[in-house]
């Protein structure tokens, strides 16, 4: 094979997650590994697992499994549900696709509502499904608030909403693995009770990690499931954990990283780091809006401040458009995936990333589009900057 | 809390993993995280398989999983059985009595052998157990190759022999975890149907990778198999491997760092590695002798290269003495587990140590024992130093 | 102190050096020091010597001293001249008068030709001054390559070209501490007597080492100047060198990035390097155009590939301006020097950076611009992005 | 050449400096480049320079240099002298020998005490020199605190007696470059005139940085020295200093380093880093001892706490010797340096070590003079941990 010649420069990760890791958790990550049944894991354990609860904004009970987000959402089913259970979900994209998937695969009925990855799920359709099923046959609410593969947000409190409005007592479960540290989320106060995370997103860190923020009515469930599980197990899990002792090797090396990306989003402060990812992705709308192309969210209110699919103009290949971004510009754009491949390319704007660095990117896929034939592709960038002047006039008048 | 001063230099990590990291995998991680759909980290993840099968001396499927080791437990067992399937165990110490809660948990029946936790499996009780299970009732023969609570390795090939004895169809599954990397292990050759590893013992990375290496019959069993299953699934696993694609995120990081993980076992090379932990081990265990101290592992043929366990004399709590080597001579020592569980203190001496290392480490018990009252603990650093003499002695010899 | 609140997202340091360090030369850096006596250090040093050479397109003597640029300046005058020799310099920017303030504080006598710090030097004048001293009095003609106050580069060949045509003695020595590595620079070929060069601009290093080239004329003269000296003694230096020997400590550390960043260069083609860097001046030069506003060098011939000077238009305080952009944009520009302090901002394009990163540093450039009422600064980036896009057509045709 | 097998495990750099890079330091020099000339690099200075003074124990100006420790040497000697300057120097050792060669060639008068390298300079000697000087001809008293290539100490206390008993005026100057953060070192109560130190050696640093106490009198003589410089000039370092500026770019990213070095010296404490060192070198010592081999030094009260230099039996060359341990045990033994090269070999225990680790090196230094025919060289561990063992008694009896 041909050695291409180096890219220079820095590489532009605009993929809605894994996001780019900043340094000061790079060098957290760095440190020599540690007996994880001494006392310094046991201090640093309960440290992150105490810091984790102010990222879910919950009092209830947080885990870090080694695994990935996928894994997280299989902890959730197989440790509240058993086979069999009639679980609701509704199909925002890929990602629910995936878990309702999963689902069935574990031996669970799934009742899938169809949607056209075009929005988040409707809370009235909820209700109503939920209002239908009169002998509670369904047993857990289950919702991607982020829908990485569309950029698309269902609105999480007007799913309790209606859940609440029925009386239903099915669960909530929320998988957050792309919204948790992007965008505010409240566990309690929105009445969730499993909400699954992943590292790799919001949180800044390289996967290998996910999160669960469980309530104590799904934690009772827990000690009641039918699914056999162990490594999963949230009773055995929970056993040692305020001691700072898990029931294996916990991924250290990685542990160290988040310990230090909750305080990056501490320093920066919540809002303000929910209020940066809101401007960045508003300015990225700016842009597509100028170069005359669709989002793949269609519904203004559901917009992701995480990441933007972009539907590509009929006769040019999504795929073929980031290949070369890849190559011309040292640039790596997220990929349409399921039912969209090669016709939606996604922008992520998520995790430590800022206004010039965003403009860079939007810069290079406007010159990429230009590139493909698409010569009404202009302007973007201008739009963008011209949207990120205007959230800055507001926050100097709102300061003033 | 009052801040205890700092420890001054370098840590000795002496548990039976993690063990230390290399600094050429420190630094392979601290690489800026990629889109793990794109084409270099296709290309990455094709080439860390195709090492990994060397790893196991293997033709075979091999697969990573982003979770610890006993993630990888549960993953054989899903894969290749059904819930109520019968397997043969031997209770060699900790980590055999969790294989086995593992195993019970999700509801498979266990035939357990009784074991004294000293010495690795007795091969004719294996033949024996098989022999009257004419009905082959039993699935899987599940074993620990080198225990990690007690020091015993097990020897696979007999164990092989006993099922060919015997003309049994059971699968053999071998727990490589702390001995792959560390000592000769030969999948393909002792027929071995499921073979267990994980990143943070011999591989000398932090943990959080699972590995497994499949034979045929295996993975063709998890075309069958009831257990529900998901994430751990082989086939959904397997479908995209040969082109580098996941099911789902893999841990990124991690597995830079098992790239150069495996160059550095390769560059020192297979059997230099595995005489380098015989070395260690068995000054390791002179120093022991000299002590006057018994180690845990009873059976000259049966002692492990990668960890030494040894037995503290009635009255001192094994506990109370590796807080005080730590908090006197920044050592980590590993603890006795289980029913040894403050009666014995364990040593590691596996991944990427060295001669000096151990004899610093030795130096630390020895003073420590000394300290606790043991005033016979003398002349160990002395025997370890003598027994390296004469394995230079023999190596010279053996060159010339 | 008011702690402020993190700044998200990458840092944009667009200052002419240091130039941001890749990851691969942070990694070659972050190993374990080494024995700076043995036999894996000498190996090291040689290699990197002889790396070295190529950097400079000679196959003279190169020397590496752990000190700043400005240490290298000295050393090239103490070891070539005596106390009250003539030299001549040319007041090219800052740091050319900062070169001729020490040369006067060393006890020579400077001849130094004004200039308005818009240009190159002319080498007519040059020409000129040497035909005038008939009697060889000047023994050494010293050039800043690129005057990185101001963005200008002067014409090596052509001072040459005036030394031999006047057939005068003296030396040449050219300041290259923000060229080399970032522009086709030859020492060899353009007869230079003494090249000096920096760890922290185009060689993409932290600053703290000082190269130099030094042809066998020169070298011989360090044999017979009446300086006093001792850490800058060129025969000290070469002593042990083609054995890696060091007549002091070397900084180690340093010299493992340098190993690697000569690797980068040579990776990505100097040709691509040199090509590159152009390429991103250009466009930021395209930019400066848009805005309005003018670049500090005035002459089309002399536009520096590494960094381009910006003259603010009055009433605009380039350092307020520059504050703004550091608070509002996380981008570190870099500072109008000496008489045009206040007056001119830099933008740095050297060492390891790319199209996009540019671009996003001149639309940080044009939204502070507007922000400090000039509301003209508009287009830049765009004229930026079809800069780009016009390279690369010529580029494709090229190819074809 | 044929590629060597990987020599696996920690690497022992027991030369006397550079010492190992703690991990902490490391992170901290891994951050990503700054703007010199920005507010977060003159914090960073300004704190820096604030925190070195604690090193020094001074409240006098220090500076800190991009250069070796040689480069220290020569900034000291030019700025408070004038060319012809007589000063008085004693022949500790090599690094004596060296500085005096500096002093020469810059054109100063030396005297040059003779001395047989075997223990530090008797102040009687010096007292007697001064008191000879009625004339006050001598304008400089230059020390090695501690000669690093034969580990004896010189007790500048005393030497200040030695001055201020005469009454004469000259000035102090020490090298502390590899005593400062190892030993104690009083540079205003011991009324030190400049005190000159690196970075890579008691301050665990890589090499790169010099650092410089100067007196009041020191800093009045650098007004008006007849030296030519400029890069040394204390006067243009002085000038920004109390704002962080330097008069040229300094080495930031190792700056980075120095911030935390400081840190983790004040985090263990002075006293007890001290104690430290003194303990690790007291059971160097034991170990020779016990080998039958004498310390280079020669004098209880002048050994080294820094480093241990020992002698060779007549019919063993050191460097054989040296390069054996190299290649067997993977250590670095320092080399015995100008006339007693290859008679001599050096135990480095400064900086970031411990007392396991000292054991393992000297067990490797055992080991390895049996390898090489000195077959009484036994016990010599067995004497070392003797030796810690007493000290945590007469600890424990100090604590009780």
């Amino acid at each position: 094979m041909v050695k291409k010649s180096r890219a220079a420069g820095r590489h532009f990760l605009q993929i809605p997650g894994p996001s780019p890791i900043p340094e000061r958790i790079q060098q957290a990550m760095s440190r020599q590994i540690l007996d994880h049944r001494g006392p310094e894991f046991a201090e640093l354990a309960t440290r992150v697992l105490r810091k984790l609860k102010t990222i879910f904004q919950t009092q209830s009970t947080v885990f870090i499994f080694p695994s990935s987000g996928t894994g997280a959402w299989e902890q959730a089913l197989v440790n509240t549900l058993s086979p069999g259970d009639k679980v609701l979900m509704a199909e925002t994209g890929h990602f629910a696709v995936l878990w309702r998937a999963m689902a069935e695969n574990l031996g669970l009925e799934v009742k899938f509502l169809p949607m056209d990855w075009r929005t988040g799920v409707d809370a009235n359709l909820i209700e109503k499904e939920l209002r239908s099923d009169t002998s509670h046959t369904i047993k857990a609410v289950c919702m991607v608030h982020n829908e990485t593969s569309t950029g698309c947000v269902t609105n999480i409190p007007q799913i309790r909403s209606a859940l609440n409005a029925t009386g239903h007592p099915a669960l909530l479960m929320v998988d957050t693995i792309s919204s948790v540290g992007a965008m505010d989320y409240r566990h309690d106060e929105w009445e969730v009770d499993v909400s699954i995370g992943g590292s790799q997103k919001g949180m800044m860190m390289p996967p290998g990690l996910s999160f669960s923020a469980v309530s104590p009515k799904a934690l009772e469930c827990s000690q009641n499931t039918c699914f056999p599980r162990s490594y999963w197990s949230w009773p055995e899990m929970n056993a040692g954990l305020d001691v700072g002792a898990f029931p294996y090797t916990p991924a250290t090396g990685l542990i160290y990283g988040l310990d230090e990306a909750i305080n990056l989003i501490t320093e920066e402060g919540f809002e303000a780091t929910f209020a940066r990812h809101e401007r960045l992705a508003k300015a990225t709308r700016a842009a597509v809006s100028a170069w005359g192309l669709e989002t793949q969210c269609r519904k203004d209110t559901d917009h992701s401040p995480a990441v933007t699919a972009v539907r590509m103009p009929d006769g040019i290949n999504a795929d073929a458009f980031r290949a070369h971004v890849l190559s011309t510009f040292n640039m790596s754009l997220g990929a349409g995936l399921g039912k969209v491949a090669g016709r939606v390319f996604r922008i992520g704007h998520l995790g430590d990333t800022n206004e010039l660095t965003i403009l860079g990117a939007l810069a290079g896929v406007e010159m990429g589009l230009q590139n493909m034939g698409l010569s009404q592709a202009r302007g973007g960038v201008e739009a963008a900057m011209a949207s990120f002047s205007e959230a800055q006039s507001k926050a100097t008048e709102k300061a003033a």
